[in-house]
């Protein structure tokens, strides 16, 4: 027997092109639809609305293809109530459960809305309930945090979702909606970021950098050091090999020297690579090893002397690790996590795997920049849901020495 | 002080230019080089052999220089006796430590040649001793593992590595010897891997399969079952992706059947996916889904139900992960090694993460095929040090069903 | 003094996202518009239209956006009649020219409407008359080709265009409707190129290839010459690199053979190859050294025996060039338009630079399938405006050999 | 009846892989070979010379490896007398002929060494005589400039060629040596690439440009202009795209100028470009266009004011195309060649098309850079014997932009 289901939609529905992935979705889902009523305003500036008529095959059906389309900022008409079950195994979710996009969301509980604290993609909505057994917050869970016993959101009903509103006049990110592309005015793109970077510090909020070993083997590393020193980097989320890296050229840097400064290639793996590990291993960690007076230079060694933060997890490629990576990926991605309030800003550079991961739990509401030369990495991390997500795909060497030059006065290359 | 060694290299040297790679390595550690003496055979099919003496300024960089160097079969002409110094802390080796390659390796104790038990690169190589403190074994061993009190070689002096003999007539791997290129004729490629797979079964040996989630993607999923059946996947090593995108697809084929049949998307993270992963978490590992007849198709069905063996490795950008997955990286690439014995032929595909890793932990003796659409995956890889690996950029979902229809008799996709 | 008009578009426009594209032209124009009236129909199959108000600065930004929206479809509620001027220079358009569309357009003059006769886009429309200044026709003419006298459509007044209907139940082609994608099961694909080509031929319509070199080094040769002889190559547009490379290969095969048979490479440039193109010269054409028994095999020898018709067009690049190849492009190009009349069905295979030029000037009526290892080539020809291109991202040697085996019962590769 | 001769090569052999290549080279052709003596020197800068008799089937067979092994500038020990045919038909050679490298190249006549005026790869030479019948000059000459009763080099006899001499210590251009790699400091690629050319200009030699639309679509538009008007660009070789992207953006630039500043995407294909296209053919030029009053500024403008040189070749997907277009092809290779008189060093810029057309004709003795984001363009420049040719992959407009800084003192972009 089908079921069927009213649901609204509001925004710059043409311009975005999200009214035809909505469409998209509903035929993937096997659903059917009929559209009850479309308002598009009658200047360019008015916000439209489009209300539809779902239908599914049953009510399973329809309560997926509810969440599913929650990802676009499509809500029940009438939401009614969230119904909630209670998990019984650890690590697993209940039947049905709903399963979060990474916008603002509110839960109806008795009558009365609750925002969600902290929005992430493909979790699962839990109920935080006082002694009396009340609602006091709703939390977003990830499925290998759950435990039995906790009280889970299930099916659609009373899930509302808010899409970021993107103010048509603000040039800062709009330039960069529609599509990844290596044939853009990138001296543009790089003020841009610049003024994003600004923007989250003047508001008192932090700078989240995810960075891969690139942005050492293109010669960054000086103009990154010179934005740790200047205050745009307040948290780095990386893997071993960054960090590896990096030190790898601190320590054999007199030695080698050659390489980075007269552009002769990085020694492939081994040894040098390899001792690196072991002598930090040695110390214990970056900060014993900067502390003894071992690490001297180099993008980790600033962000030790500046207080930063760092997050680094590891992956099974790699070698050593460093005494500071965690080497189990779930309590990585906790570490992370921990790090998210606050944040105003991420740019993510040269890494496809650790900018996966930080989209994954990004909220939808921060702002976000991919900068990558490969095509392939931004339109992955697209492609995994991360629509807030604005790729540039330019040399990353370059990109970093221009966005050092627009943050840092005086800034200059040796 | 300035320190120099007489070293020597044996093979095609010619042909295989590794003489020119070996002197780039002594120019980038700072080293100098006399030629002694060259012998290149008056016959094409003679192997020829180069004397050199090599000079660094002290011998802490001579012994660097001098294992770097064993990474292309250089030795020394005189390797004396390996010297040994004790652990004095776990997870770290003792200063000086020699290094490891990939190669078959040799050390000289007491006089005599033991030979290291199992090659991989960028670890160190650990003396095992009876009660009587006298060597039985040696053996290479990861930097996490090393634990106080172990003997640890230390420096180049007594170590001698030799470099798989190609056999210059077996065109089964010569043909790829060269490049990374997408323009080779391809349908070759296919027969030349299927025979690489067939020759190892014929001795016995085991084939191994690294795989991602682009295997399901690009609909090869049937002809990888077939495979399966026919015995030509032994151990699959994958990441969480794979398995679930697998399972994803087998739960949710009846109703979304049309995506992979006809050629649609799939679906962009999100909900199928997620649900997927709760299914398997709640019967405790894919063998219990699929024992409680829950999971009934697809490569991991195939793998459990005619007894394969599989590692699933996780990642930082993780959803769930299915309960089968080692989510400590660690522990991971440690029953990744424990598979590796008997491994006669390994094929990469459609991989970078879980194909790096793979190549980082094989002897260099295993023939290894890295197939993908993207020629930089193929590039990390041998800029990794995995010089064995042979790559073919191809589309993966036709690649495999080649060869199925190689490999498979009768093999027809419906 | 700014300038409006009122124009309409129809079809399914939620879902192939049109009404997005068109709103950010009149933006990119400075234009703006108003939404007058917008029908979705109710049901999911009904097709929608909108009527909507644009305004601009003045008639000539007015008449351009209008000419640029027809590329989507977009025409007046009240076209008016077609306003006409003359050619004054030869190879010059008159100022305001209608610039062209590729999809099919009528004309307006003396109250009736005119088909254009072929349509193709970035070009101008010519009014011819008979004796008495009444029009008999109009064409569709390049700008190089006009000439003093001709009559010219000016602005878009007059001008009515209509995109060609995908039916939404045809999988034939809606399969690649949304993107460029490495990730789609390919041996779908190939089966549904292959019912395009059966379609076409059912049709007596003619199927048009069009190749790269890269047909010839990834060993596709042998399927591509079943194909030619099984009817479903009925004329190719190439350059002079695939005809050169395929009778290199045809005429030093034997001494070389072992290249394209074992997968080594082919030699660069240089020596074969230029020595191929002497030959071929000497003998004054193609067709003219295989009648005379020099040249006995490969892809050009097939076309020429058995009748199929070629277009090589040279650039700068091209060594030699083989005879038969047009030196000058304006005349390449006119030789290919005169291939069009009939062609039902189009095949690009590794090559961008004749896949663009044929994208040029073919209607948008024609099915257009694009295949290449390479994303960008396919992008590129989507965002040259041919829209109607389908890319398919594979490996070419391995995608024509499987569409062997879907066209011609019993082909085996040798 | 087996044919064989001794060759004599001479460098760095070890260093810069010549040997294997040169090996490589004699199996491809099927040959055979004997080393007979190998001098690799005993310290590391000197020179290295091997001596190696080579066999082949016939004497034909043997010719014709001589010449492809000229490539890596390998001579014949004992080089005796060049062998001459007359020219029977026009643009044709006559059977044997000796296929040019782009080396300094020597021919022996009548006891006397020549040298060749304009090495060319991919040619033959031909002979020049007084009145007496006396060689007077030998010249390269592209297979279709040869006319009846021209005097054509026959076989590798008394042909010798050099190869240019590397200063090991130059670090300017060594350090480009080994690969196409993203992964480079690319700060000091600028600041090097900087350097060659001002090292061109102090020698009084010109620098050519070879650009792509890119150029124009990445926005270093400015940047160029910067550089012509600064000296720096004598000679710009390129297609209808890039002029008239840059004409169609100084054309349109007011009201579209939000594009270029703001990161907009430019409008694809259509309308405005075959506007700007029609405009300029209706001044006759882009000069006349200059001198109107029309065009008043962008790239072609600055080149016109500047009294630089360029020449447009068109191709087969060019609208217009623009009137100082070369529509023939084999004209368009003659007005290149004709300008390379005095070139100093190269750049390319953003154009696989005309990249691969310049390192056709460009002798190796140019110092030659190819900069483009995708990779594939440089690899395919290299494949194609362009062996002088170092590529760095990266953003063609930051790149642009940080060249302008580095030549053009107190440069700042709007």
């Amino acid at each position: 027997m089908s079921a069927s289901e009213t649901v609204e939609v509001t925004g710059h529905l043409m311009d975005s092109g999200v009214l035809s992935r909505v469409l998209d979705d509903v035929r993937e889902y096997g659903g059917d639809w009929v559209v009850d009523k479309i308002d598009l305003g009658r200047e360019r500036d008015d916000t439209s609305r489009a209300v539809i008529t779902l239908t599914a095959d049953d009510d399973e059906s329809l309560q997926r293809l509810l969440m599913r389309l929650q990802t676009w900022g499509v809500n029940q008409v009438d939401p009614g109530e969230a119904t909630l079950a209670e998990a019984d195994l650890d690590g697993v979710f209940p039947d049905g459960f709903y399963s979060t996009t990474n916008l603002a969301t509110k839960v109806r509980l008795g009558g009365r809305w609750h925002d969600v604290v902290n929005p992430e993609m493909d979790c699962g909505l839990v109920v935080e309930k006082d002694e009396a057994g009340a609602p006091t917050r709703v939390i977003t869970l990830p499925m290998s945090d759950v435990r039995v016993g906790m009280s889970v959101v299930i099916g659609a009903a009373g899930v509302r979702v808010t899409i970021p509103v993107v103010d048509r006049d603000d040039e800062a990110f709009g330039f960069m909606e529609s599509e990844v592309s290596s044939e853009k005015p990138q001296a543009v793109l790089v003020r841009m970021v610049a003024d994003g970077m600004r923007e989250a510090k003047a508001n008192g909020q932090k700078v989240l950098w995810v960075g891969g070993p690139g942005v050492v083997h293109t010669g960054a590393s000086q103009a990154m050091i010179a934005m740790v020193e200047a205050g745009f980097v307040d948290v780095l989320f990386a893997g071993n090999a960054l960090a590896t890296h990096d030190i790898e050229s601190s320590l054999y840097g007199t030695s080698l020297g050659v390489d980075l400064s007269q552009g002769h290639g990085v020694p492939h793996g081994h040894e040098h690579h390899i001792r690196a590990l072991n002598t930090i291993r040695k110390h214990g960690s970056i900060k014993a090893a900067v502390d003894a007076g071992v690490l001297t230079g180099g993008i980790m060694h600033a962000l030790v002397t500046h207080d930063r933060e760092f997050v680094l997890v590891g992956s099974v490629r790699d070698d050593g690790p460093l005494p500071d990576v965690y080497t189990d990926v779930i309590e990585g991605q906790r570490a992370m996590r921990a790090k998210l309030p606050d944040v105003g800003f991420c740019l993510m550079v040269a890494t496809m795997l650790h900018s996966v991961a930080t989209g994954n739990i990004l909220p939808a509401s921060i702002p976000l920049v991919c900068v990558d030369i490969n095509p392939a990495t931004v339109t992955k991390l697209a492609d995994r849901g991360s629509s807030q997500a604005r790729g540039i795909v330019t040399d990353v060497g370059l990109f970093l020495e221009q966005l050092a030059h627009e943050l840092v006065p005086g800034y200059r290359r040796d």
